[in-house]
């Protein structure tokens, strides 16, 4: 694709960014202590502030660099060459889908009491939907409860999988408000609710994949019991959950895939280091090998064909909106998915024992990007979802 | 991608051809005799040319609509779409490849008796470079050789695959000129050959996947004995054949590329159609099958995955010369070849024994386009050079 | 697996009248004219009875050699890797499967018309079940009919992929006799037609893969109408149709997995052969490259993989009956049937333009065998069938 | 495979031992410390040996149960089943294979003070080959010297993925002695160090996927610093360390093989279970689902494909020795390894969220079994040897 003089220089900066200042915390910040390194990482948020590349994805009025969804793609893929990439730069998930949600739909005073500090990076954030009881495949079927009373909602539920609950300030709760809208779609809201308020309770972090996590780097499991929030803070209308899930989701595949295809970059060029650094016997480089030459060709290929599909994904929507771009939005979840964790696994089998090691970024990535073929809808949903809609172009 | 509104019109006053008078014929051609239908298939070019859609790819001054490559692939993958869409509009290979190579490198002589009927659709042309006894896949590997005697050479060979040998009136050999030159890549040139030269013979039609085939859809062994040309017919200078067949891919995979990219969307037209259509039992019908479904997603979105990148291999090309493109060619060249083969084999099944049958044209496909997957270098080849590629901007 | 010392010494045998008389025959045969090259085919038939190797499946009594099934099934796989093997010695399906059926469920007068004729090898048979109408898949969705008229059926209905039709003596006809029976699977009987019963016609040999096929290698379109055969043509009772037809696939399954894998051998065998001979440059092999390696390695293993699950699931049938190894069966024939394409493919792409050619047994069987993914029902209904019978073992 | 009476007894009284004992404990031991579970274990071994089920691998003399190779391959299976199944009855890798090598190779001596010791369970052992400095896909590319001085070997080297090295009693070591022999196959040595020599030094539990580890759950990484054992100490004689590599990986493999396949077995397992439990919508069960229903298909046929292979080849170890096998024992390396991983993959798909957290098994199978494909040789290296060895058979 064409890249614009604006969008190269930009991508440089932050590759250069990311060399100078963050290569050399990640691994021990995503291996160790997330919390013990809250203080370095809120440097590094400083600096990025002071290096004019502060939270990418925002209006120049809400303090970044105003960037459109394309722009932010290609930033969004250089970022994701460091797990902690997006973190330092504020535009990391959810928080990027929460503040997307709220500068549209919240009312000014949530906005002045919580978009704006985590636009500054002052707080974080978490989006609860997910449910232990329910697929998270079929986003209707949800048993968490927001039933009105008064001015207030009483929520009642259990949420799980709620990404960076621990620590985060507030909760966007998905619950179901109108049980009986014969419409399914219509049923659910949305509820801002603060992770101090009286009944809402994080019981623990979830072990993923033999991290515990903590603080951003983790996934909560959420209890509601007689949570008490004011109506004002539903983030638009009661009823219009599902239809603002949507609308939240789509940008969030672009963020989502184009940061996959950062981490693919990083181990495609990990793999190729490893490949021409190990020696088979003396003098005969692993590179060498017809199989590995196999891999680095199909990696690249599956990076430059995704690279481009979601740019063009990214283009759809920026100029005809999420709707127009469902099918293809669809499409890059699975395909970006599968691409990201078959180069994974193929790194990982380059570096040989190594690889399973945490000596690398393997290890974390092959463990904590597993979840990209399931959340946000599990790929086999997308297929469906894709087909069906292609097949009713041909039904008579 | 975005597409300007001339090619947008364009290709769809293209699709409307095929539906108005390609598609009630291309059965019968392609599973009857060629040559029967020559009359039939001239009266169509006639008709293009009428429509003011004959050769696309050749320049207004030449009879042609003067299309860049990048709109002319937009044109070739409508075209693709019936196995004789190119042949219709005079832009089927090895032709079109003929035509660029002699417009530029051919003398005014040459062009005036050969490229100008040519480009008119008087006459066929071929290309001979791959010879039985050595892998296609090392083109620098040849024993057909040219010696100069006097003002001529004298062409002793062996070749086959020579596609369309069959009723060419002229082949474009690749012949050693200077076996001794220490740079294996300047020992080749190009020479034309009139099919009717003495000791020019063409032995037989290879029968190819059950198809001895004829004329046009013919692929023919052909030999060289003592086969004297004036000098005069060199295409280009004495040493050059290889750098011109390189030039020659370049702009030949695109045309390939997204020749089978048609191919690829037909068979899924007819997959789609097919599974809306076949009841598994009274009232259901196959296209309610998931693993139908996963077909259909995968398929559609290896689709626009290989559509995206082939267009931007033509940009770049177009921009920047087929040489900062050859990682892009290479790429697309396996990428796009396998994505062919998968989506006719699933195209196939889906048909179950219809689709074994001759009665479509999955058969057609699934036997001659097997071929992909070889001609113009194997995918085998094309990772290893894209690997290699990468691999060197790693090493130190 | 362990082979005993009398197999051993029977498929050295076979191999060796393989080896001197067929594979110089066998290509000519399927690449030429089948109806031309009866009368050798009767010789080699003669010389086979005239070794002692002649119908290896039937008893002693009548003219074979009383192999059990795990027995035959070795001597199958020697006979599958020349795509004549089967039909020398007699041992071809369908007419196997209708010797099968017959020698159990036919009446004895049956039996003296059709079936020892048969069985000697004078005449040749065919069975007709698939219907054009319907998705074969569904064995219970049939539409032809056969209606009883006093002492007599009057059968009516259109059938296709009728196997070795042209040339047959008479068919075995699927029908539904009792259409209102409230159990789907007792509503079809199995009639012996002669094929020169009036109303029983052979439309065409249907075009398979470029090859419109003769005598037995070839698959008909059969039409009945008002076909009237005695009711001592049943095989088996009324309404038993469907219990016989899997009674006659359970065998049928290992006859056809044990010859793909005969197959197999013959291809990789092919693929071996080719790479050593091969150079890709003067004194380099083929061979010496990694990816050809892979392909070796991993069409080895399925090989293995393969021919010791279709020698377990025979030896399941063999000692406890079809029924015990329903789930096996249907295990081998998707598992067999994608490994068979998989070696088919990677024997072609090793063989370059040569393998598309039909100057090697590869174009016949790329084309001929991609049928056994469909027929037997297609691997994505076994697959449900297996699935469904281990879920059962699961639920509550 | 036909199964005897003695094993299917066998098998189901492991089984239950699973059930009763082993089940309720498991999940706890791998997520949590394995040290603080010992004495818990203790009871469960010495319970193991009231059951008449400890040590199946060992002779009866040697307190064990006195199997065939075959035989233990089906127990494994079933033990394969628990991640701390094997280590419950004192069969856990690297401790069988250096019983193996001991019982032959070692000096009475060295059996007396630790092969004993180690059958009976009281102490645990290692196994040191892989350095990081080298790959370890090439098995006589070693660092590690032990260098003779008197009746002593002084050992100076660097070892990783030393399994189990934290708790160990002793590690045999495979140490370069005779640098200049011009086979590379007989210059290194394999000899035992107690754990607690000077100069011997664990350096650290490497981190594998997300767990640092302990005691038998762990890798060390083992440096050996002018270490000096006596002479005695050597296992077999000097020059003997590859031979004795490569016949003490053969039954290796079959454990490791077996094992793999009870994970596999388990996986499946859980697969079902949770297809049939998970509901898509109210009522409906995911199990519904095709894709579902071909993962369930597919595992279970390249469970049973891969079962009947490592049976057959543990036979042909036992009949006639690991060297007939060897092209067997590649062939299932490569095979089963990849099986693992993608049924492992499915079963944690089928869970969606809850397969990548650390409530299920999953989790711990999907990261500490991707070492599979790695170590014992890399797939890729076990694909290679096996095609040479085919390929010889036709070279001329």
């Amino acid at each position: 694709m064409m890249i614009s003089e604006k969008v190269y220089t930009l991508v440089d900066r932050y590759r250069g960014f990311l060399t100078d200042h963050v290569y050399g915390l990640e691994k021990e910040v995503v291996y160790g202590s997330f919390k013990r390194f809250l203080p370095e990482l809120k440097e590094l948020r400083k600096k990025a502030r002071d290096y004019g590349l502060f939270a990418p994805h925002l209006p120049v009025s809400a303090g970044g660099l105003g960037l459109t969804l394309v722009e932010f793609a290609h930033v969004s893929e250089v970022l994701g060459r460091s797990p902690i990439g997006h973190y330092v730069f504020n535009c990391q998930a959810p928080d990027i889908g929460n503040m997307e949600l709220m500068s549209q739909y919240a009312s000014d005073q949530l906005k002045t009491d919580y978009l704006i500090p985590l636009q500054r990076g002052d707080i974080r954030s978490c989006f609860a939907m997910t449910e232990p009881a329910h697929a998270g495949s079929n986003p209707v079927y949800l048993s968490t409860s927001a039933i009105r009373q008064g001015d207030h909602f009483v929520i009642n539920g259990h949420k799980w999988f709620t990404t960076g609950a621990d620590g985060a300030s507030f909760v966007i709760v998905m619950a179901v408000t109108d049980p009986d809208n014969p419409n399914p779609y219509q049923r659910a809201s949305m509820l801002l609710v603060p992770m101090d308020t009286p009944g809402c309770k994080l019981l623990r972090n979830i072990p993923i994949m033999g991290d515990v996590g903590e603080d951003y780097l983790s996934h909560g499991e959420v209890v509601f019991k007689d949570c008490k929030v004011p109506e004002t803070n539903l983030i638009g209308s009661a009823g219009e959950g599902f239809a603002l899930a949507q609308e939240r989701l789509g940008p969030g595949r672009i963020h989502h895939c184009m940061r996959w295809l950062g981490i693919c970059e990083r181990a495609l060029e990990m793999m190729c280091q490893r490949a021409l650094a190990r020696e088979l016997s003396p003098g005969k480089a692993l590179a060498t090998q017809q199989t590995i030459e196999n891999w680095i060709a199909e990696s690249a290929a599956e990076i430059r064909a995704s690279r481009l599909m979601v740019l063009d994904t990214a283009r759809i929507i920026q100029d005809d909106g999420a709707k127009a771009a469902k099918a293809d939005i669809s499409t890059i979840k699975f395909f970006v998915s599968d691409v990201l964790m078959k180069i994974i696994d193929r790194a990982v089998q380059v570096h040989g024992a190594l690889g399973i090691s945490d000596d690398t970024l393997l290890s974390f990535w092959y463990r904590h990007e597993r979840g990209a073929r399931i959340y946000d809808g599990p790929d086999e949903v997308h297929k469906s979802v894709l087909a069906r809609k292609i097949l009713r172009t041909y039904a008579s």
